[in-house]
């Protein structure tokens, strides 16, 4: 598989954050010969917080976390694989979630209900669980603190690089500091937590406010990208604060700060490699009614095929941009519309700018980052949204690949 | 440009409507060597009504069309040109409307309100309108009772064939006729009338039935139907009914079903013309919450690029299905949830039907014309959605061409 050419020159240096050990192996789900399988050990006395999918078909991993999140807490684990999403399984998917949770647990020593797992992969195929339940023993040996990466890379499914970041905050002259990891590529729509995203920080913060903190976050970040307009029924996102760092970030803006940016650095890495994407694109929309009217038009624009060909094809095609604006359903002016390639006017006052040469817009979409900003001159509503172009590349992995 | 494999064989014969006459010419909007403008004399006493697109951006001669509708009658005109579709043209689009509309109420001696016109094409060039008001006078000319096929093959801009339909009717003794053409291939999804439409029918209605009786229609078939899920800000449909055959319609179950069955035709001739279509789907959806839920979740299947490209490999890929229907938004039970692929039972109870075999689904999807059936086995809602796959010629035509 080609590595995407919007993906960053290499995998960031992660930092160990005391309190959670990694390992990974090969279950052989769907391939033999790459790593499929993914275990966190997460410490007695961490948070644990998740945002999931609101898909109606979601798989029977999440409906198991879902089911399990904001318990007591104890020691804890997360298993996690690539090959087979263990969606629209019936009742087998049920019996294949226990399984697992019984496994992990026993070679734990910890209670069934403190393991959170996840599956990724084609939909519909019982997921062959015996092949995790007999590695969960050499997982366990293989625990260690350093193993981030080797997770990350363990639960890539049409990813072609594993997607990982880091930041570090100083709190009252401490150190806090988080690390995450995500994977996803394909089928990618925001409604809350979209792919697999895990964090781990040894921040200090109760489950609660680590949860609430998430779920803001989340809307700010990877509920802003879009690959495909379609919503995985696995997306699972969790974040995992240890407290070993005994910094109490609950009412630190430098954290949520530091949080936000690591959510939204992988957010991004999951749109630059999204299927077939050559071109990495910010679509900023301002001056609208409302928020929400700003995301309506956002991802009009975001998910339009017609605008997504058209910068596949380098073309500087406004006119799908008005079209998409037109039929968002947002509270739009034609008159009152600005557009803007970059810093180029390209449109205002219900026409071409005066200015606009099409050389300058066509030179622009040469760019592999190219911001589309559209201003509907009506009232402060503002949002940004973010997505990859509509390629032959796309259209030839979905056309073959079974997802 | 190759012919779409799923248009008709050919153009259907369409019978001569007593009380309207056509012609078509070359104004070289766009291209110079095929007709590009068609004009329509409409005689007094007809009604006619018409629907449009939503669009927030909705072009000039929408604008214009709308705010003329429903007048009082006497003698009328529709004029209509592709190649360029005078939207975002700001208050240029206004002149250029006005001009064509002055031009063609002098030479027929009407009132330039009861002049509607329609532009498809390029988004956001000024239409160069005395190209057309140039040739308004040979249009007047050659107005003729034959010439819809004429005016069909002129106002199409990536369509690969020229759509027309034709329905007849036995009411009281006397035969009513109906005949209709329509245009478009891509920017195609169902809000209020989808591309351009004109039918014309010697049915006697008055103006507010027929406009009743078209937006109904409209809702059970050009807003059932999708090729990409972007909206046009040209959309327009106008009925012309004369009145010459003498029979009232407006209490006629026949006519209604007639009248549905030609645009149902037309609307399905378009997703026919998809751009880069293959394949052929209806996506019936029964057993929902309400009718609307059943909409959302056809829709979400139609429009899905995963759903699209998987059928477009002729890859029998239930489990996208089953993510289209998570996504939906509408309410949904994995439990109790059915797909068919035509007669073949597919899954049912949150998995996959004991019976099926996936050399079955993969030898029916190599079918042109597909059908897939969700049941969603909740209550009594339905809707059917037709649309198309996505393929590299979607991609190719639009990396390029400049709408």
């Amino acid at each position: 598989m080609t590595i995407s050419p919007l993906a960053p020159s290499k995998f960031p240096d992660l930092p160990v954050i005391n309190g959670v050990r990694f390992s990974s192996g090969r279950a052989g789900i769907k391939c033999k010969d790459r790593d499929d399988v993914m275990l966190v050990e997460v410490a007695d006395g961490s948070s644990i917080a998740g945002v999931f999918t609101r898909s109606s078909t979601r798989s029977a991993p999440v409906l198991d976390c879902q089911a399990k999140l904001g318990a007591d807490g104890g020691r804890a684990a997360i298993i996690v694989n690539s090959g087979n999403s263990n969606a629209f399984t019936g009742s087998a998917g049920e019996t294949s979630v226990a399984a697992i949770c019984d496994a992990v647990a026993g070679a734990l020593s910890i209670s069934a209900s403190q393991v959170f797992t996840a599956s990724t992969g084609v939909i519909g195929q019982p997921l062959p669980h015996e092949r995790i339940t007999s590695k969960v023993g050499t997982l366990v040996e293989n625990l260690r603190a350093d193993g981030l990466e080797g997770a990350a890379r363990a639960i890539m499914t049409t990813d072609t690089f594993a997607k990982g970041a880091a930041a570090e905050v100083q709190i009252d002259g401490k150190t806090v500091q988080i690390a995450g990891i995500a994977k996803g590529s394909g089928m990618i729509a925001p409604d809350m937590a979209t792919m697999l995203v895990y964090i781990f920080t040894d921040a200090k913060i109760s489950q609660p406010d680590l949860q609430a903190l998430l779920g803001a976050l989340t809307d700010q970040t990877f509920n802003c990208i879009t690959v495909d307009s379609d919503t995985s029924t696995s997306d699972s996102l969790m974040c995992v604060a240890t407290g070993a760092s005994g910094v109490d970030v609950s009412e630190s803006p430098g954290f949520t700060k530091a949080l936000r940016g690591l959510m939204l650095d992988l957010a991004h890495q999951v749109v630059r490699d999204g299927e077939g994407a050559t071109k990495f694109v910010e679509v900023r929309v301002t001056g609208a009614a409302t928020d929400a009217d700003a995301r309506k038009v956002g991802l009009s624009i975001a998910n339009s095929p017609l605008v997504k060909t058209a910068i596949a094809g380098e073309d500087p095609n406004w006119g799908r941009i008005v079209m998409a604006v037109g039929k968002s359903g947002a509270h739009a002016n034609r008159d009152k519309l600005t557009i803007r390639f970059g810093d180029i006017l390209v449109a205002e006052n219900g026409w071409v700018a005066p200015g606009y040469t099409e050389d300058a817009g066509a030179g622009y979409m040469k760019a592999q980052d190219i911001v589309i900003a559209v201003d509907l001159g009506i009232a402060g509503g503002m949002e940004t949204i973010w997505t990859c172009d509509l390629t032959h590349g796309y259209v030839s992995i979905n056309a073959d690949y079974r997802s």
